[in-house]
């Protein structure tokens, strides 16, 4: 098992206290969500994010309320490195780098890019509406009119779609060759696959 | 909401008794029950799959001991329609049709097509590793060498991940719009989406 540190929360110690323990406790939470959830999926009991976070579990529920708030914690974080990525001056394989990324290591992400506005059942929570569009949006900024998913409006997720439905039921060490190989079928250059800023 | 009759199974009496009603009875609960999860999903109460087929729930839990029975009856139902497509002169372009109607009509089916033998994990039952083999084995016999899912031995069944990611989490009436331009993405020509033998 092996697991590589996301920027800025390499630092699971317990809270000392403040506002700036507070903020590190936070991000530690979120990292540990991410890589418990990628290795028990999203029925992970919190105690084990608490524990792999090296915190206890009345921190973990000063943050975050219930199960949805740590998964939602979870998909912002996903969503907000795609769009960082996408404001810099780079490319479309770049962004899908990341977004391949966080397919390969989040499952809830990879429930969340199962939903786009048109298909959308009144069940979806409209955070992930929400999510899903800011996501397309971020793709959108670097998408080339030349490109083989710009030919139909909604091509762009449905890709993205289908790339989430490779993934989808894999073993997580599978995940990465299935991702790239459904990149491949469609034709999509997709650069290096880490999280953002890495 | 169209209700297309599945071939052989069109005759929704209660029973009247014998091992001819009880065949009929069986055709009629697997129909419903495709028809009821299509719509309602997989949580969808057996009463009104008992309902839909015109049935008692008594008769329902004789056939079908369990919310799981009823669950592989209907899978196993698909699988059988898409193996006798593929033991006709028939090409593959034909038997993704009949695979695509199930992705469309069947949420069950969706999910199951998300496992493959590599990635699978322990929790995935071993019957729905056995039917995603099987539907491997009726695809295989009419791809050709020259096709674009030939090249690599997972990218078949990687593609039929990737179609079922398209239509997941979309509304019923979306998921033939999503299945096909999923398909064209993959530059792979597919036949009439339609059950089997009509």
């Amino acid at each position: 098992m092996t697991q590589r540190p996301v920027p800025g929360t390499d630092t699971r110690r317990p809270a000392s206290g403040g506002p700036r323990a507070a903020a590190r406790n936070r991000a530690a939470l979120v990292a540990a969500a991410r890589e418990v959830y990628a290795e028990q999926g999203l029925d992970a009991p919190l105690s084990a994010i608490a524990r792999r976070a090296g915190v206890g579990q009345g921190v973990l529920y000063r943050h975050f309320p219930d199960r949805a708030a740590v998964a939602s914690a979870v998909l912002e974080e996903n969503v907000g490195q795609i769009e960082r990525t996408a404001g810099q001056d780079t490319d479309l394989a770049r962004v899908l780098g990341v977004l391949t990324w966080h397919l390969k290591e989040s499952a809830a992400f990879i429930s969340m890019l199962h939903i786009d506005g048109a298909g959308s059942r009144a069940a979806v929570p409209a955070y992930a509406l929400e999510l899903s569009r800011r996501v397309e949006t971020a793709l959108r900024r670097h998408l080339p009119p030349s490109h083989p998913l710009a030919a139909e409006p909604d091509d762009l997720m449905i890709a993205v779609g289908m790339v989430s439905g490779a993934v989808t039921g894999a073993a997580r060490e599978q995940r990465e060759h299935r991702a790239r190989a459904a990149w491949r079928l469609l034709g999509v250059e997709v650069g290096p696959v880490r999280p953002a800023g890495e």
